[in-house]
C-alpha cells in the first residue's frame, strides 16, 4: 500500500507507546505478559490503514491482535483508529514482515492474515510476495503447530499463485471462497481497500491454508 | 452429462469392438498390448461427447488416450468422433468412473482428465461429486507415482470443493486458472460444453493437481 507521505507521522507514533511497541525485540517470547493475558495471539502482516484489525479486535475481545506494518505513514493511520476505539487487545508493530522471527518466538502466534497483499507481479519480483516459500516459512516458524493464514484478495494473479504455493509447501487449503461477497461466509471484515474495489464488481478471493501440525 | 437416449445406441457399440472395448476386465493390466506400443496412457472420466479426448489424441499421437463414460448413448455421439477420426492411439470405455480398479491395475494410467464433472451441488451428494476422496482414491491407485489430475469447470462451487477436496488429500496444486480463456495457458482443447457456456462470458476454471509420490 501507498500512501502519501504524512508529516509528523513518526512522532506520532511514537507518543503512543502504549499502542505502537517501541521495542517489538524486547516482547520475543513475552507477548502475553504485554497483553496482560493468555489469549491467542493473531496478526496480520501489512495491515495498511487498519480498518480490518481493529474491527477485528472490536469484535472479538477474547482475541489479542497484533497489526504489523512497514510504513509510517500507513501505520499511523492505523493508530488514529486505534486511539478512537481505545482497544486493549490490540497492538501495532512497526517492523519488516520478513523479519518476524526476531520479534515472535516459536509456536508464539495463533493465526495470521493476509489481506491484499501487494501482487507484484512480475516473477523476478516472485519471493516479495507474501506468499511465496520464503515468506511461509517466518510465518510457520512463528505460528502454532497447525496454524493457519486466512489470505484474502481481489488480485487473480496473485491468488492463482498463492493457492499453488500454498500447497506446494505441504499447506493444506481448509476451504477456499472464489467470491466471498456472494458466498454466505459470515463476519467478514472488510478493508479500505476491499469496501472501494468491490463495489466495482470484482470478486474478493479468499482461502484458509493450514499448516502441517510437525509435531504429530 | 444428460442427453436423449439415441435408438440403437448400445448396437452401434457392439458394432465397434475395435474402439469400444468389449471385454475391459480382461485388459487389466495389458492396455500396451490393446494398443501395441508403451506409450503413456491417459484417460478421461466422463468424456461426454468427445470432443476433447478425440481432439487430444489427434494432436498427440505419442499418448494413448481411453475415454470413460457410463451413458450409452452419451458415448456412441463420441464414438461418431472417433469412426471419423480413425485415430488407433484412442479407446472408449463404457464402465462406471467408480470401479476403474476392475480395468487398471495399479499404476497403469499416466495422468487423468476430468472435464466439467457433474457438480451434485447439495451436500448430501457430496460423494457422487468425481473430486471427493473416494474417487481420489480410485484415481490414486491406477496412476503412477506422483501422477496428475488435470481438472477444468465452469462451476464455482464445485472449483472451490475440489481445490480444497484435492489438497485434503495430500495431492499438491502444481498450478491453478481461474479464468484458462484469458491466460497465456497453450494448447487448450474445448469440450462441447465449455464451447457453448464459455461465449456466456463464464470463466473457465482450471488444475492441475499432483498425487504424492509414494514410492519416495
Amino acid at each position: 500500500m501507498r500512501v502519501r507521505n504524512r508529516p509528523g507521522a513518526a512522532e506520532m507514533l511514537a507518543a503512543r507507546p502504549e499502542y505502537v511497541v517501541a521495542d517489538p525485540e524486547a516482547w520475543k517470547g513475552r507477548w502475553t505478559e504485554r497483553f496482560g493475558n493468555n489469549h491467542p495471539i493473531q496478526i496480520e502482516i501489512g495491515m495498511g490503514k487498519g480498518q480490518f484489525i481493529t474491527g477485528m479486535a472490536a469484535a472479538n475481545p477474547e482475541i489479542n491482535y497484533i497489526g504489523v506494518e512497514m510504513q509510517v505513514s500507513v501505520i499511523s493511520l492505523a493508530l488514529d483508529k486505534l486511539v478512537e476505539a481505545e482497544l486493549p487487545n490490540l497492538q501495532l508493530l512497526h517492523v519488516d514482515g520478513s523479519e518476524l522471527t526476531n520479534y515472535f518466538s516459536n509456536s508464539e502466534i495463533d493465526q495470521i492474515y493476509l489481506n491484499f497483499s501487494d501482487p507484484w507481479p512480475k516473477k523476478k519480483h516472485e519471493k516479495r510476495r507474501l506468499t511465496s516459500p520464503n515468506f511461509l516459512a517466518v510465518d510457520e516458524e512463528i505460528l502454532r503447530p497447525a496454524g493457519e493464514i486466512h489470505f484474502k484478495t481481489d488480485n487473480q494473479g496473485l491468488f492463482e499463485y498463492s493457492l499453488s504455493s500454498f500447497s506446494k509447501y505441504g499447506m493444506t487449503l481448509q476451504q477456499v471462497w472464489l467470491n466471498l461477497h456472494e458466498s454466505n461466509y459470515e463476519g467478514n471484515i472488510m478493508t479500505e481497500y476491499e469496501e472501494k474495489f468491490s463495489k466495482k464488481g470484482q470478486p474478493i478471493y479468499r482461502v484458509e491454508a493450514r499448516f502441517p501440525d510437525k509435531t504429530k
